[in-house]
């Protein structure tokens, strides 16, 4: 295992030309973005509330050896999803949206982007949403089950039954969320800031999500928190695009709205009861560009299977009477975007389209319903 | 391993019962906290920024088996520090504080207490400083290497060689976070509010420090963001309560002040060099009450160790002409304060005692030096 430390300073070189020469190890030295780089809005925020809460979780009993010997055996608590949220003064009437995020990755997918401009959790935020970030379970700050690991090292149970801890590489990234065909080369028309490639590399930490119970205990989270704020929009991301509609299927009367960003696959199981349950709500699927592409990653050809899967999803609910679209940018003309749509350079303007349906399919409805 | 389903809606009966219970094995289901536990200030928070960003970091070239298989073998980047940070309108001015949590939790510990009062990050803020709180590299949204991980999974290294995964279970917490003697047992004046304290437990996530290199790659990501900052001051907690003190002697004239709330120890190999530099720097230890009782945990017999080695190192800095003290509320009628001091029912009380040390030791300091 090769390292090489960032250099803080090397910032006379375009950043996607030392990112392709430390790909081709030729340059050792890789650009990181300078805290200057964040860009302060013009007008300030200003909240009713923000702060942070779990939901769910379990109680487990673990031997001192698997609470790695700090201490003797005892509980711990398992399971559980951190939430941060920020609430708009004078947000109270304005549906609450959350925001899932993706594989390998956690909340802050939806923050400050990797070159520094206000995240989606911001402005929806500042278009009056009250906006709920959870980590999913097992990842960031949504601890994980550690005994497994613990009983491995002490030979007590053996290694091959630990779950893989998955990560992308720098170089599968740029295929598989469709930045450009290869490393360091971005479509000509990319949305993604391909300069700051090496911020959203940071981003990444490891996910077990194979050593989750399952199904995830991020859906029956995702599906409390939506009843305790009395109904909201859930928002999933790539590998947690469907969990909107696994939560909704739990608590339908709270989930107000689905919106499935890039969804790795919408599923072709559900039963006729199910997609009835599910033909009661709102949902959008939103897909970037360039979907046709392979991804470098066998077991996901293209996205273009994820696109079509969706549509298949859609087209179901709305035989069954539902109110389901797509949202293809790429279709009005938009191009170039990615599937980290939320850190395009044109993010702003894919969320506006995702506010103006929330207005028009979630919030006329609710008001109508009033 | 035994788990139990946490139940949303048992709050008629106390917690701290309910919580003796379970422990003892009689009852299976523990309240959780409710979403409108969540306290909203009378006034709102208006802020110049808010977001997060990466500081540090460095590349590791892997296997595919590394990777967990998630495609072919590639770069990615390990032991980068995630920071999110607020600023106050109007706090350009003021010196900018950064809050390291403790051992098995994330920067989770400064905000929303286990109760839902407002943490101190955003108390802080609300006193006119802008706020940065990290995650410790190899935690929440600061990733780690899973390199060996994988690696043991597929048998090509010994599982052995794993780190442990620390977290403090919910029984040991009692004594050592000085709730109480015996887990459910408070001390009649304790000032955490233990009736939350499965919250608390929420916050735990595995602990992988023994498995990163030797410093912590968070100390020079500290001295990072302090010089990216132009000067803040650092306050550290439990294990990260000495990190302070180390960034400091990495970049003393970014350090403008030294918080070092409840060490786990203060060092005492410095020399004296070493000490002379630091003496440059305000320093304040931060202790709470309830140090001689026994922690649970034989490697720490007791906190009162920590305080005295803390007392040691202030003697230096002092015979050194350093600004150094000791801040012991206790000394001042304010009694029952835990180790999770931040949290506790008076920590506003605390926190002012704090700011007032930063308002005369670092803000006064740094403007008569203009």
């Amino acid at each position: 295992m090769e390292r090489q430390r960032f250099s803080m300073s090397c910032r006379s070189a375009p950043l996607a030309v030392v990112t392709i020469l430390g790909v081709l190890g030729i340059a050792k030295s890789v650009a990181a973005q300078a805290f200057t780089d964040l860009q302060t809005p013009d007008t300030p925020l200003v909240l009713k509330a923000q702060g942070s809460f779990f939901v769910g979780g379990e109680k487990a009993e673990q031997t001192q050896v698997e609470l790695g010997s700090l201490g003797p055996g005892g509980h711990i608590t398992v399971n559980q999803m951190y939430v941060r949220y920020m609430v708009p003064l004078g947000g109270d009437g304005s549906v609450p949206v959350v925001m899932v995020h993706g594989a390998t990755l956690t909340g802050k997918s939806w923050e400050t982007t990797p070159d520094g401009r206000m995240g989606w959790d911001e402005y929806f935020v500042r278009k009056g949403h009250p906006v709920y970030v959870p980590d999913q379970v097992g990842r960031g700050r949504s601890g994980f089950n550690q005994a497994v690991l613990n009983n491995a090292r002490a030979g007590s149970a053996p290694a091959s039954n630990l779950p893989p801890w998955l990560r992308f590489s720098d170089e599968v990234v740029w295929p598989n969320f469709r930045f450009g065909s290869a490393p360091g080369a971005p479509y000509s028309d990319t949305q993604f800031p391909v300069a700051a490639v090496d911020e959203l590399s940071k981003q990444g930490v490891p996910d077990m999500s194979f050593g989750l119970p399952r199904p995830s205990p991020t859906i029956e989270a995702l599906s409390d928190l939506a009843t305790q704020l009395k109904g909201a929009v859930l928002m999933g991301h790539s590998q947690s695009g469907p969990f909107p509609l696994e939560a909704a299927l739990l608590s339908p009367s709270a989930a107000k709205g689905l919106v499935l960003v890039e969804p790795g696959r919408c599923p072709d199981t559900y039963t006729d009861q199910q997609i009835a349950t599910l033909a009661t709500l709102p949902v959008l699927a939103v897909f970037g560009d360039h979907r046709d592409t392979p991804t470098g990653i066998s077991t996901r050809p293209s996205w273009q299977i994820s696109f079509d899967s969706c549509q298949a999803l859609i087209g179901r609910l709305k035989a069954a009477g539902g109110d389901a679209q797509m949202l293809n940018p790429a279709d009005r003309g938009i191009r170039g975007n990615s599937h980290m749509i939320m850190q395009d350079k044109n993010h702003l303007q894919v969320a506006d389209l995702i506010l103006q349906w929330i207005d028009e399919h979630v919030s006329k409805r609710r008001s109508g319903n009033k």
